[in-house]
């Protein structure tokens, strides 16, 4: 294995955008979360799906690393360059190629970033609906199967991909999908792909699904005396089939991050952050629905929004939720849970969260997409105390088994990268041995992300 | 390889429930489309899980092609023993395991047919929508990533699926997916699993996603004057966004087919079978709403009904189709063409169709799924006639060509089986190659459904 000897092999081809500065390299080995920085040895900005080809059979050839990096907004480290080798940073490759109005999908480049996307739909009447809370790439977005406030109704990047190119570990190029919405033609590459982290192709194109801008949006928060309160609010509503576009779970001291970040005076308790969407009637409907469940809920303290700009602005805040829950214990890192459980477990996942993260004594506001059982904690660490990250072990590690007992992952949307590798066998058992067959047979030299996703181990 | 090594070392596990008699094989070696008989050697009536493995660790150690056999409907020979072996009828694995009602979902085994499941869950107020023609089983669903008239709202058996347990090559068992209604977590082998046709696994048990039972239901049905005309408004209607829960095209000549077989008294020219679901305002909004849309299109002669019985009786009526296929030129038997093309080109597709038959003298009367993009000729023949085969040859033929040039597949919800094997290298290219991979570190011994999906070939 030679990284120096892939490096070498191509610089003559890629000139100045192949970069070994250290700023550089520093800045995509670098993370939001709280794992340690890993610069790789170089990066390369590829232009075309034919010089990741080029770049990736060089890495083949030399027994290099490649790690693909779009924003560098991974939360469990899939980005990051943890064997050294060459980040292949794909933000040169964003271009919207096609927009298919007509077929609601459209065709982009890996590099766009769902921000970005949908500007560029603007005029069009469509939109990309799914949002985690960076803006990240769509590429990396598929890589991590990310999803975000919007999958209680849309689903998550698994259900909003149609096609696929990709360049795998011998340097061929493959489409996987059609621009069909249904097909039972072979083996489902496409979703193999999905959420597959980089690690047995590298994304170079992707047919997205999109939808049409709704007629009416209404947006509303309501408060709620406890969060068992507001979680069995999301239960019945749930339950009850309402067709909720988003309904996010924000926690008593979630609330007053952000109220510091973004200067709002919400009381600090237990929220939901609710959107209807439909035609005006319909929207009236399920509101008028929601608010009888809610009600015998006992929330309190309605406030209702049509307005763009005030929805605008609340989606922000609760997008900006990474940097919200920075305000609470400053200085420190923060390690973001992402448990997923079934509907009717969530209460218990939720309060076991709290009362653990109580009696470790960890500051650690929840947010979550709890129309999908799905919720983060955001736990404030420093990585240079060892005692306090004992507690953050010991607290992500009771979440995790207490996800997988009832029925769930313990990954919703954030992926497994470094972080969550060591749940892999009690979550998926003899599943696992068929995943390293899948990856020794799509990458025999183990080329693609090493180290990620699958724990360490043999077939 | 030894088949008669396989069986001997069988039959003493399994008694009874292996059997050699002919008519039962006849039986397993039959099916409703155009393809020769192929009877399997033994069928095996397996009853656990565990006895699944039991039979393919016994088919691994000698060699013995084993194919899964849910109700013998597959349309493209897909249950077929075309190289002998073992027929595993999963129809005694026929039970519903568990109604998780709060989650909305349900575990069942895989003999569990899509009618039997929706009789048990009738006192829930949930019902599972995925319909193919066939009452057809489960895990023959899954399998063949099957869907039908409902898909164009709720999608296919690829978004239906929350988790799977399988028995793999080396008769080892895994379970796939969870409970929790998103997971970011490891390669998707749930997909994997869907639409490989028995070739990488066994599919022992499934948990489904359920859907409340709409509050109001409103059918319909209304003609026009030309497929052309149909077809333009279903295309409008998809794009304009209204939520159909049903959308399907019926061609003069399957009117025909249909009166003949059901006794309706519809005239013979293409017609629109509509269904709207949601609340009742919802519903009236819809339909008001679409039948704008047609009236633009031409639309004439509407029949509604809110009627359970009536509405049953359309439905069935549609689910009948390949039997009023088969009134239509009696003594013949169906080949049903399957493509799927984005609904921007449905009507090219459509109308080449219908143009294509006419001059090759066919009789292909074609209903459709067209909210999905996806319709089916039943394209009637005498295996035993090579002249018109011959015919019948051609027009397949260009009807793959012509949605694969439209950026479609050459199966919606068929599978690929046999029939369509000899367009997998032109709808795929070289993404078989990893499809061949898979199948490769799957099932080295090339024992699971052997011959099928995958063209012959090697890795």
């Amino acid at each position: 294995m030679s990284i120096d000897g892939a490096i070498a092999a191509l610089k003559p081809v890629l000139g100045d955008r192949l970069s070994t500065a250290q700023a550089i390299r520093d800045q995509h080995g670098a993370n939001e979360s709280h794992f340690a920085p890993a610069p790789p040895d170089a990066v390369i900005f590829p232009e075309t799906t034919e010089e990741v080809a080029t770049v990736i059979r060089a890495c083949a050839e030399h027994g290099c690393p490649v790690v693909a990096w779009g924003t560098g907004t991974a939360l469990e480290a899939q980005h990051l360059a943890t064997q050294g080798g060459i980040s292949l940073d794909m933000s040169r490759m964003n271009k919207v190629l096609e927009v298919r109005g007509e077929d609601l999908n459209v065709v982009v480049q890996p590099g766009v970033t769902r921000e970005q996307l949908n500007e560029e739909l603007r005029a069009t009447g469509l939109f990309f609906p799914i949002d985690p809370g960076a803006n990240a790439s769509l590429g990396g977005m598929a890589a991590t199967r990310a999803s975000g406030t919007m999958a209680v109704k849309y689903g998550t990047m698994r259900e909003n991909i149609l096609a696929l190119e990709a360049v795998m570990a011998d340097g061929s190029v493959i489409r996987t999908g059609s621009q069909a919405r249904k097909s039972s033609s072979g083996y489902d590459l496409t979703h193999l792909l999905i959420g597959s982290e980089g690690t047995l192709g590298i994304i170079t194109e992707l047919t997205l699904k999109l939808q049409g801008i709704p007629e009416a949006i209404s947006a509303a928060t309501c408060r709620f005396e406890s969060v068992e309160d507001a979680v069995n609010c999301v239960i019945l509503t749930i339950q009850s089939g309402i067709p909720m576009a988003r309904i996010e779970l924000v926690d008593g001291m979630m609330v007053k991050g952000f109220n510091a970040f973004a200067g709002s005076d919400l009381p600090e308790k237990p929220h939901l952050f609710l959107e209807f969407t439909g035609s005006p009637s319909g929207v009236a409907e399920q509101a008028e629905l929601f608010g009888g469940i809610a009600e015998e809920c006992g929330a309190t303290g309605f406030r209702w929004t049509e307005k763009t700009e005030e929805r605008n602005e609340l989606w922000k805040m609760r997008h900006n939720g990474h940097f919200a829950t920075a305000t609470l214990d400053p200085g420190k890192r923060t390690l973001a849970t992402d448990v997923c459980v079934p509907i009717s477990r969530l209460a218990e996942a939720v309060l076991t969260a709290q009362s653990e993260a109580a009696r470790l004594g960890l500051t650690a506001p929840i947010v979550g997409h709890v129309g999908d059982g799905n919720f983060h904690c955001g736990v404030r660490c420093d990585p240079a105390d060892p005692e306090e990250m004992a507690r953050v072990g010991e607290f992500t590690h009771i979440l995790a088994e207490t996800a997988l007992r009832l029925g769930g992952t313990v990954s919703g949307e954030h992926g497994i990268g470094l972080g969550k590798q060591k749940y892999m066998q009690a979550e998926h058992g003899p599943a696992l041995h068929w995943m390293r067959a899948i990856k020794a047979a799509f990458d025999p030299g183990n080329i693609l992300n090493p180290g990620k996703l699958l724990p360490p181990g043999n077939l």
